[in-house]
């Protein structure tokens, strides 16, 4: 159970409210999941956070499905449970088939058994890769 | 320094320059990164890790740029410097521009950010996110 | 279920019963939680964490409740369940309120978000940064 | 070398240039860190990024201090060399001692090794620690 | 519930009964645990995991048990539930005792403080742990 | 360089000189390495790890080397570059062969993957591996 509880719609106040409808309006949903709920304790954290998200998440440079899978492939990566489940769904609403989830979790995978072969080798950074030009 | 060195291309083994040979050719590029040449100390294991990443990074249901920008996401979460370096020239190659680059980094962070908001909170998964149909 | 079960102060041996006492004694409480519990199978360890902790937590040049604050800090980053809900508890007995739990953890969040941007971005060290006298 | 390089006050555009100053004048500081430079980049990112920090660093139910040592223990449980170094000179500034520093380290240090002996064990959650209440 | 569900031996197409047959002759049981199950979405991914675990996992020059005994201070360091448990009971049908099990968790928990006292007081590297010949 | 600076033995109290002296002749060894030069300055800390380390890494149920490898495994996970240089030198001292070094790296890498793929695919523990006899 969330250490200090949930905040409903019905309990919220008419800041939190306002922020709840916020969220339902931009993703066209008629709920607010338990990490809103959560965060509604904190009227200043759920502001800037739903801020920050509305803000990134947004497409531009990339697509708003990509961004849900990187979000995914970094909760996968520090195995937060909660985020993998609403960012999965999160990501399927996107588009996500069960194909690109496999695809993006043998990435993930992968990605991690090389990061600790690098460290574990002590491997230094090749000099072609610390030039700013890539 | 490499735990065990780095084993250039004049001074491997024909089983070990047959792997290099295929990382290049299908990379198109002709040197190996220092990562292979600390692994090449370990053939069975420079070859299996090389036939992994080859299969798994290879366009499919994800095409091979957004596969190199979910690697750069895990390694970024992880902060293993060299994967981050390696993994970005690597991006950048697919046709990373700066502009996504700030875009992966931005959600990155924030995922890391809110999954800890999520333990930090100890938030319940939803029942809706628990379905297998998302 | 804990790997090798629990054992309670009735089924202690002697000397697991006395680091029972102590802890009881040092934390002015009638109970043991699961973690010394499960622990109790190795009295070394049980011992040895007992007299670390009992050192490490007691008010020195910081007092206790920002102790306990820095070890929830820890474990919601590691994203810990149990630690979280334990130590959530400790500090909230040490006298963290839900206005103080609410600026801890939104700093967590932000901290683990820059690391990554930090990371991300390869930023050097600046040479300020790097004397000894800060 | 920072992957898009850094961007100074002189080569900077009005937007960064007026974060830079508001972070200058914030923090009492004739200069802007890497960190800042590095991100200058992304002005949307440098700009929310700031904002944030600005919202949560500064002093409320928690004093500047102890959140930047809460900033400094995340960051030395994640390995950010760059942000250990900048938030040991942050934490210094806002009057860390290195007493303080040293007491902080070590409940970092024991708080990691708990966290996985909680783990390691399977220990599971006491009913006690899963009430609202605390 | 796994995100895809899991298939169990009934439903398995020949591809991935073949991988089962496997690895239940290679383990000497009779059953396939969840892991296995929820992979065999992704029959690619299903075959290259046990491939190289099957590779990886053999009796070399480490026996099979310290094997398990690493994999599972893998585990328990990311703190991943499932691989705890399973790798708990692979271990100890390797042969791991209660002791042995009990002096494994304090390695992984003291390594997991050193950690962080080297990041935290930024110790660097002794030249005598740089060379390649240690 | 460490942030409070490193203590030399010349320049050491005739407490630190002691431990100085005690790690030395436990591990047979001439000379102390940077880590406990910078834990010198929380002489408590300095004692009290040392003293850890030293019942901890005593062969025990665990001979030395596996001790070693499994903290080396520990520190290649966290990418603790400090560590992983250090536990590398400790586990050759005790024997371990460029061939084991290899092999301990594979289970590494390996196990952070499967770690990640059975987050990634949020596989429920199996009943079997819930009980306490395993």
């Amino acid at each position: 159970m969330a250490t200090l509880g949930l905040i409903g719609y019905k309990d919220a106040s008419a800041e939190v409210r306002a922020i709840y409808d916020d969220i339902m309006a931009t993703r066209k949903t008629d709920w607010i999941n338990n990490f809103w709920q959560a965060l509604a304790h904190d009227p200043a954290t759920l502001r800037r956070t739903w801020q920050s998200i509305k803000e990134i998440m947004a497409p531009g440079a990339l697509d708003a499905l990509t961004k849900e899978m990187i979000y995914l492939a970094v909760s996968a990566t520090n195995q937060c449970p909660y985020c993998i489940a609403s960012h999965t769904a999160a990501a399927r609403k996107q588009g996500m088939t069960d194909a690109v989830l496999a695809e993006l979790i043998a990435v993930v995978g992968m990605a991690n058994e090389t990061n600790r072969l690098a460290s574990g080798y002590q491997v230094e950074i090749d000099d072609r890769f610390k030039t700013v030009d890539g």
